[in-house]
């Protein structure tokens, strides 16, 4: 999950005077706010800085960060034509920056310490696309995908290879795992799911480096983890509306996941923070393949001390459980 | 699901000249929607037209719909003196046009019509009521709820007494099912449900008249279904997120449910709306106890015409099964 963000001042600082995407643009900045979070928190693994809509500009779309209203494409897709109209990503050369700022976060970061690259994943990807934005329903999306079968396929195939080619990418310069952000499917049916959105998750991961560990994560996909573990990821993602020992139970013990406490619970105080961290360790039984994370974005309101002593806290109760 | 709405002309046309809250409170012309969404429908059971937030009004909130924005409450829940001071809603009386509405669609629907009441469950209504509105995280409500255990439960039980007199007032009027809709109740994960909200609901329906068949109905519970059927409900509501067969299989033979269409199904086409109801009719496999519904409430921009050919549909498909 993001590590940088508007509930550390070192962040909100920097923020009054770049804009979001100028963030993103400029690899100096990106290795500063990454950098900064990862160390300050001292969490195991630094994920890049950058937005999962970044790969829509170089395919044709205008995006904006409004303030309040958030990300804004100007130019949505509603038509078969939009579909034929989008600008395949072969070479990736338009997000250099990002590439440029994986390779310069990896040489500014403590040498034991990961960085995780990472892209949105494709039905994610065109919910933005055909919403125009952030959605309530998704209804323009999923009408789009019921009314024309065939032009779905296109886009998702579109946004699969581009996807693909932006990881591989981020891998080639220097990322040590990649996570695919799928936020938006726990929208969809189990039906749903098997029909639009699996067989294109199973593509993207097949074209991805096989050397790279890969974590695909979701929300609200209680009832997709096993569709979403046939489509491929070493980890997979689980938010905090499911129980983390049944879900590994579900998934065997091959496959390692991520997970799973809910952001809010950062809002409250050291022993609530405590007791709800303990409970998810104890659900993973101490056994390899569980990373302790949150089941979704950390909130803008979270107290930056919370975050600090829920890390220690997971750090301690590893340590007492190995030794 | 409500049935009345803005995808309906006959309801447009009425909304024009009255305000959400005025039609809501007039009896005459609650019925009139109700009736003529019911048998323009044609559905096997009616639902009053109200709202759940209608109740924070009498225990002292400020309600009020705005246009776009939705409910907005305007002294909302933030500390524990607040909780003391809300009204407690021993006397239905404050609500009497709601059950004058009750009587009134009884006497107007045809006899073998069934009319269904309803309330907002209190996890539901406690979200509102603390976040002074809709919500996208529900972080206001978790917060309060994880920081002050006792006053969450002090606002809960007087929630739960409020909604069994209002709910119990509905069915002496003359309401002949129940329903409980604690939409926002799949923000929650299962350890939390179990603690801030399944007592509760345990409590609301111990309170219910034991003659009248109620309707659990919340969203995104496919890890919470277990649970809440150990609260109560002669029905247990399904949005589409869950396998219809598999939520079954857990439930128990015993147990009816409703649901499951994604209401976005209900923008695409015929063909797709066949086959989604199909599917959901072949997943209840033709055995009883299964109340096909949408898995949420419908959008605003449905064609009224999809909405007949649905009913139709089921109709036929169900005729076809028991002939």
């Amino acid at each position: 999950m993001r590590q940088a963000g508007r509930y550390m001042a070192e962040y909100r600082e920097l923020r009054a005077r770049v804009s979001f995407l100028d963030l993103c643009k400029r690899p100096e900045l990106a290795t500063e706010v990454t950098v900064t979070a990862a160390e300050r928190l001292g969490v195991d693994a630094a994920i890049l800085f950058a937005d999962i809509l970044l790969i829509l500009e170089p395919m044709g779309f205008g995006l904006e960060f409004t303030k309040g209203e958030g990300p804004v494409i100007h130019n949505p897709i509603r038509t078969t034509a939009d579909v034929d109209g989008i600008r395949p990503f072969e070479d990736p050369a338009p997000l250099a920056f990002v590439y440029q700022a994986v390779r310069s976060i990896r040489s500014a970061l403590r040498s034991d310490l990961p960085l995780i690259g990472f892209a949105g994943a494709p039905f994610t990807l065109a919910c933005y696309a055909i919403e125009g934005g952030s959605s309530r329903h998704y209804e323009k999306a999923k009408a789009f995908m019921y009314h024309d079968p065939g032009a779905w396929d296109a886009l998702m195939r579109r946004f699969v290879d581009a996807t693909a080619t932006y990881l591989n990418a981020q891998a080639a310069a220097g990322a040590q795992a990649l996570q695919i952000f799928d936020s938006w499917v726990g929208s969809l049916s189990p039906t749903d799911y098997r029909r639009f959105v699996q067989p294109h998750m199973a593509r993207l991961f097949a074209q991805l480096d096989p050397t790279v560990p890969t974590i695909h994560f979701g929300t609200d996909t209680g009832s997709l983890l096993e569709l979403q573990c046939e489509a491929g990821g070493t980890v997979i993602g689980l938010d905090w509306r499911v129980d983390l020992r049944s879900a590994r139970q579900r998934l065997g013990e091959g496959r390692a996941v991520q997970g799973n406490l809910d952001p809010v619970v950062l809002l409250s105080n050291q022993a609530e923070i405590e007791s709800q961290a303990q409970r998810i360790l104890d659900e993973a039984g101490g056994r390899p393949g569980h990373i302790f994370n949150l089941g979704h974005g950390i909130l803008p309101t979270t107290p930056v001390e919370n975050v600090l002593s829920l890390v220690d806290f997971v750090h301690n109760a590893s340590l007492r459980r190995t030794h």
